[in-house]
């Protein structure tokens, strides 16, 4: 199939959501074009602001992000928001309201919503949704939100490629003591009380301001902040993204953003790498060694390395 | 420094839990006689049992493990637990009662208690846990419970290594909607409601029978049960052992076990060549192609497969 290269970024740039999606379709399934689209991009990035949002379920993220999007639009800002979760209000397995704000949400053209599978990348997801942010930010999005469930590994990989950490939590889900036992509070710029209208709200917020100043992170000079919010009436939206504004201001100024930008590309090679060798992998001579391995004549050691050797 | 294999591999499976730990240590840092030991390891494989709980923080897995090793011990039974959770109470950061209550466990020759970093393997986890494993088995463990905290990717991941996985919920923490977002009816062998005697625990129940019941897994012929239980107490812990037998005999009689195994030495092999992949990547000129590709004179495509190229 013959792909006008050209023609696609042009409609891209210009709010074409179609244009969009089959540009983002190109890289996620690693289409022959993808490393020319990629190419032709690389002269234009380093413009979009990279906003990563996660939280356990429940916290109310799909409402949050919602919100978020109304806001930034109606500043005027381009928004793309990266669902990764297959079951968030984008592709369907979430409540209605929030698909029926979110659909109002993607008539507009100057907001793109896409949903992304949380699994099957099988440790490419980081790979993958860097490369969806770099063309996302060529055609010009003034603002990426990925919105991710948990904070398991996958997640922690996604907090690697955002600018801007915000961690959701809601009380009764999880007080502090929890929330360091999830490892939250070392991937969380922005901490989000999200449902502060409910009891024990406060004491969530006092736990988290109480573990932050007990040094979770005194190493660091930007100690995240805890802002309220009850999404689901837009209570605190604006709050959350003042706070977005000034970890970027703090970013720039500390040098931490190039660090992260640094940190980011050489994450972003190696995942990429990681993904060709697996993918690689898939076809070698697996079974085989699997059958070796099983019947004790090899040990997964040498049977590791035979297959990198193969690859 | 000489290591004595055979006097440690003696001293493991007459209980020595220092030998025990001496010899995990050789697999957990990559030691040069880890090939050995699993060379030595591979002819005494197959026997024990690999039971994985996992769940949201403060769905009480701690204590439910902990219920469950004192059971499995007074039936005779040798037991490993495998903390991934570098919070858990075996490595501090949890409740006092979790911890005094493990530490009369671990002083029991026939329970051994180990925990591992969840962070620092970059993709290796599973490697090194299965590893882990197959020393504990060859060594003569019955059981081994791996413990894990959340139900994200590395999660799923030692998931991948167990024979039945256990998931954990608490009423008010997650409903059904909120776990089938989580993916928990995937990965879960065994649903668990603990802290049944809350409110909202029926329902939780009922909600999670539910969509069982909506075919979540209609194509499988094994339907997960769900088992109400207060760990704490110690209530219900027999029944969720009664399942975990139940659930290793449809593995052996539907031929499911076997499939596990080949899929799961598969997964083993595979995560250790990327992980040796990734290390050698490490030492390689990866700073020099991140500069490249700031600065637009390569895509990250091009860069990626140089790198996988030089390992």
């Amino acid at each position: 199939m013959s792909v006008d290269l050209d023609g696609l970024l042009d409609g891209a740039r210009r709010g074409r959501a179609r244009d969009v999606a089959r540009l983002i379709s190109l890289v996620e399934d690693d289409a022959p074009q993808a490393a020319a689209l990629l190419r032709q991009c690389a002269g234009h990035v380093g413009h979009a602001r990279v906003v990563g949002i996660t939280g356990p379920p429940g916290a109310g993220k799909s409402t949050t992000t919602t919100a978020m999007v109304a806001r930034l639009r109606d500043a005027g800002r381009r928004v793309a928001v990266l669902a990764v979760d297959p079951s968030s209000p984008y592709s369907g397995g979430a409540l209605l309201g929030d698909r029926i704000r979110m659909q109002e949400l993607a008539t507009d053209p100057r907001v793109y919503i896409r949903s992304m599978a949380a699994r099957g990348h099988l440790g490419g997801l980081a790979a993958t949704t860097s490369q969806v942010i770099r063309v996302l930010d060529a055609v010009g999005f003034d603002d990426v939100l990925i919105e991710t469930v948990g904070v398991g590994q996958s997640e922690i990989e996604i907090a690697g490629v955002s600018d801007t950490t915000v961690v959701l939590l809601a009380p009764g889900m999880g007080d502090g003591i929890q929330a360091a036992k999830a490892g939250i509070l070392e991937i969380a710029d922005i901490l989000v009380v999200n449902k502060a209208d409910r009891e024990g709200a406060d004491q969530t917020v006092r736990d988290l301001r109480a573990m932050l100043a007990l040094g979770a992170r005194t190493d660091a000079a930007w100690v995240p902040p805890v802002v309220s919010t009850v999404a689901v009436e837009g209570a605190g939206i604006v709050d959350v993204l003042a706070a977005v504004d000034q970890h970027g201001t703090w970013l720039a100024d500390s040098g931490e953003g190039e660090r992260r930008l640094l940190r980011r590309t050489s994450d972003e090679i190696t995942a990429m790498a990681l993904s060709l060798a697996r993918s690689r992998m898939a076809s070698a001579s697996l079974e085989a060694l699997v059958q070796k391995v099983l019947a004790g004549e090899l040990d997964p050691h040498e049977a590791a390395s035979r297959l990198l050797d193969e690859v």
